[in-house]
């Protein structure tokens, strides 16, 4: 009958919803993003078509690809689940498959999720506020890109401006984020942690400074926290049955 | 046997956690806050302890007191939990309560919630990011505040800085905070949503600009949308069964 744009939260399957896990245990057609793990698909029900459309980096289905699928499975009565990593708003192009599917008359239902710019730190033992330390934090992606695009990421404006900063996908561009930052205001001596895979039993952590960020080598998906929060390590002291 | 600090997420109870459901579910001692809906608590067992820790405004416990409670509960050997609106290390305070548990040497967990800084905006249908629109999104508390404190805003400089800016309990200042914005370099006429308990039945948006932002009259809690984005409407176009 309609499609429902769900936000999957950060990996661990425990983060996802209630509504999200109720409506992906109702779906007939689930449209999924590479970052969605295993125990989250084992959530459908049997006979529920399964389809991947981000097998690999760079390999990707094309947005528009993606969206011509949204409005046909939606089209045709099916209930569909569009399953996304984090929060479908944010970073997540949500806001531009809402936009189609609202364009070609297609019903809708956004259901936001745990977003890994505030999870992934936190499973790392970091609060991305906390008191006199950081009261406030921006989240961004890593995609240096045009400065001069309308909405584009002005790196050197964040180095100058204050609290925590989460960077998303940033970790191919690292250096050239960390010489902007520094070259805005930050100190190199800022602390820096990186969290990839957050949440899951992949997780790994790695700390250290700003000026030394671009020694740090984890791979996809890895989250960056900048600011002094990033020394902290607040995590969970008792182990989480039921987690991977 | 253990304290755990759930983010309840912003009010629909679809958007608490599955993990968050499975503690509360077997909870002997709840803990929690103003903003706490009727609709979570029926979630704890018969028999389970609630305590009321933010009766009303200005009259809420001290976040001393908060701890220590926790701690006398956790030592009892008695399954806590810490309920908290949102995401408990997104302007929570949870980073305080799991560093005075550390202390103690009380065991606990931290389970991330749906923080309302962007679940409060999807509800009104604005994406905090979107392409072309705003490729940062910067979460604040209206507190203005000492500038000079460590941690401290600096609203002139985030009217300097891009990006989509969401302020939480920022109602009272608002004026003031909107005046700084401008100050900074932000224009009048950007678009400004305030959305007042996003997510729930009593869900109300007011949308305008900031140079207007001082004429919108909306009680607490309200979460504030400064940007391009807060003009979008992408919100469900489909009934949410089962929401308040």
């Amino acid at each position: 009958m309609s499609v429902s744009l769900i936000g999957a939260g950060p990996g661990d399957p425990g983060l996802l919803t209630r509504r999200g896990a109720e409506l992906l245990a109702g779906a007939e057609v689930v449209i999924y993003d590479r970052l969605i793990t295993r125990e989250l698909l084992e959530l459908t029900p049997a006979g529920a078509e399964l389809i991947n459309v981000g097998k690999a980096p760079g390999a990707s289905t094309p947005q528009s690809e993606i969206n011509a699928q949204l409005i046909e499975h939606g089209r045709a009565g099916r209930r569909v689940v569009r399953l996304k990593g984090g929060d479908p708003f944010v970073f997540g192009r949500g806001g531009e498959e809402a936009e189609a599917l609202r364009e070609a008359g297609v019903d809708y239902e956004v259901v936001p999720g745990v977003s890994s710019a505030f999870a992934a730190p936190a499973a790392a033992g970091i609060p991305v506020t906390h008191r006199g330390m950081a009261s406030s934090v921006t989240v961004v992606t890593g995609h240096v890109g045009d400065r001069s695009a309308p909405g584009g990421v002005d790196w050197h404006s964040l180095g100058r401006a204050g609290g925590t900063l989460v960077i998303l996908m940033g970790m191919s561009e690292r250096a050239q984020i960390a010489a902007e930052l520094i070259g805005g205001g930050r100190h190199a001596d800022t602390p820096v942690a990186v969290v990839h895979w957050g949440t899951t039993g992949d997780q790994q952590v790695v700390r250290s400074t700003l000026g030394r960020l671009s020694a740090i080598e984890l791979p996809a998906p890895s989250t960056i926290v900048v600011g002094p929060v990033a020394a902290l390590e607040l995590g969970s002291t008792t182990t989480v049955p039921g987690s991977p």
